[in-house]
């Protein structure tokens, strides 16, 4: 597949401008572009730019409402729940952590749980928030259901992604990541290129273990059974039930305290219901801030520096990758594949907007 | 091997006898028992009385030190950080997380980060405890360095559990388990057996995979090298940096939080060290609690009777085997293996206990 480079820049004032056509703000544009661009810049590019279509489809089949307003359902010093009312994730996201904060600044804690929201980004991007303000940042959310659990055959759970993030010299720590053992994404970049999945990742619609990305992705959708196996694979040898239990903590967090669907009835026809949660925790509640990010600077530091495995030349800590890759591509711009522009075109047609003005003439 | 099954009640006041012997008072003894039967209850006989040796063993290496005091060192209304001062590990894990219980009633949450401590038994154990107030609670440990990095091939983090229990019908919610693929005592039992071990479990000590039971317990015990993988194996291709990450989770909360040892500088010659984690959140945070209990039920209903893989019968929600154990184990007794009962007449015998006046003639 064909890809063009663009600068960080020049797509972040499209992407303001394609979501303000879409009908948002130019504030809320700033944020859902920035939610996007993160993961672009870190590397992940599943969950970046390449999913303007997907907002886009999400507003015409219902599940995303324009003109809805989120509500504060219950409130404490240390804690929220939050309806979003079919709102854009991204947008009760940002509002969500940035409460977490306040309330860990003030009272050392913020636990914000969101229901009736829509996909919202990497959780990396909420965690990372309160990371930048020296906290502890964790969120979580569920999502439409592709996660068998333990000797199922049907998808009960979505991809569910705890992400967690605390200060640290030289590399903040940042672990982001599905509780299954892939997400749906790198089953779609199989199916694009017509190669047999990796064993281990998929179980198809009688619950074997199957390779076939064409057919598991169709019964995702169709909700003929099978889908893709939690963290540990298929059975309890290799801890499946270990992946499906992660699964079960953001599905708590998630969908469970905020009175929300759980993931099984989220993104069906026209109703959304993503959940999400949002955790600050201030590392004042434990000793000295600085102290604390000092002992854990150097534990981190020991783990890059242990022995390497023969052929392997180093050990990364969470967080690392992303940035280096943010590095190299703000320097030398964001790889965006040529069935994204293709589909970028196509938005760019229905709004009206002159794509080229923003992005150049492509060369692919 | 062989097994004698032993009464429950017969069996804790063995162990009650056992622990005052070592020196601790008839509570502190009780509490210990508490611990070790609940896991031999729910079936994990690798953390039950299996271990009393293996404290025996703690306090003539120096690790464990019988007269030292718990201290806390920093205390909010929300959090603590407590000293074990080389104290066991039951004693303080129930103070702590009484603690944490006692604060989330309060104030809404408790979190309370443990150093300096020992092998304190099943995380899930302490989960519980919170469980049974009707709070979510959480309990993490490091422990002796025995998860290998993603690309490394010394071990940096322990089997860092990460435990999670939360109130439903018609059982509680528990999930407990190790990050690491499987813990060492399952490689013990491999090992027992004289049986290869199943492939992606561990690692030698080039970093290469290994089925070699004996070769990798050895190898652990002399820090030469390798180990056991984080749950997802040796690679990302099926998630072990995930695996990874959730090690790093349970060491952020044990040991960073409180300042102590991480895995890889704990139970070295006679220095302890290990850290925990107990956390209780109350559910009336974010509402009526039994609303949110009733919400899980459903949930937990759902994916118990969501269809199942073709040759399965049963798909399990976490926990639900553990209740099950219990109530085999209640009426026919604890299953004690051959070597169990022969290091207990060991200890026995050095502290002048008649055995068969607690547990009988056994017929072993």
């Amino acid at each position: 597949m064909a890809y063009v480079n663009i600068q960080y820049e020049t797509m972040k004032k499209f992407s303001n401008h394609v979501f303000s056509k879409f009908g948002f703000t130019d504030d809320e544009s700033k944020i859902i572009t920035d939610v996007l661009l993160m993961s672009d810049m870190f590397g992940i590019e599943s969950h970046g730019v390449q999913r303007m279509v997907r907002y886009y489809n999400t507003i015409k089949n219902g599940r995303l409402h324009m003109d809805s307003k989120l509500e504060i359902i219950h409130e404490t010093p240390i804690s929220a729940v939050i309806d979003n009312n079919s709102g854009m994730g991204q947008l009760v996201g940002h509002y969500a952590m940035s409460k977490a904060i306040e309330k860990a600044k003030t009272s050392g804690v913020g636990f914000v749980s969101v229901r009736n929201s829509n996909h919202y980004g990497i959780a990396g991007y909420y965690a990372k928030m309160a990371c930048d303000e020296g906290l502890i940042g964790i969120s979580t959310t569920n999502s439409e259901a592709i996660m068998v659990p333990t000797y199922g055959r049907m998808a009960m759970l979505g991809s569910n992604p705890i992400a967690i993030s605390m200060p640290a010299e030289p590399y903040d720590f940042l672990f982001d990541a599905s509780t299954t053992v892939v997400t749906r994404g790198k089953v779609e970049v199989y199916n694009k290129k017509g190669e047999p999945l990796p064993e281990g990742w998929t179980l198809n619609a009688a619950g074997h273990n199957s390779t076939d990305a064409a057919d598991i992705l169709k019964n995702i959708n169709e909700k003929n059974g099978g889908g893709i196996l939690p963290l540990g694979g298929s059975t309890e040898k290799l801890g499946g039930h270990k992946g499906y239990g992660y699964g079960m903590i953001a599905e708590i967090f998630s969908s469970i305290l905020s009175m929300g669907l759980t993931s099984n009835h989220t993104n069906i026809g026209s109703t959304g219901g993503t959940c999400h949660s949002f955790i600050a925790i201030n590392p004042n509640l434990f000793g000295d801030p600085e102290s604390i990010k000092a002992h854990f600077s150097s534990y981190l530091e020991e783990l890059r520096q242990s022995p390497k495995a023969d052929g392997q030349t180093r050990i990364y800590t969470h967080g690392e990758k992303e940035i280096e890759a943010y590095a190299v591509r703000l320097k030398e711009g964001i790889p965006v594949n040529e069935n994204t522009i293709k589909e970028m075109k196509e938005i760019c047609s229905e709004y009206e907007i002159d794509m080229e003005s923003f992005l150049g003439k492509l060369d692919i």
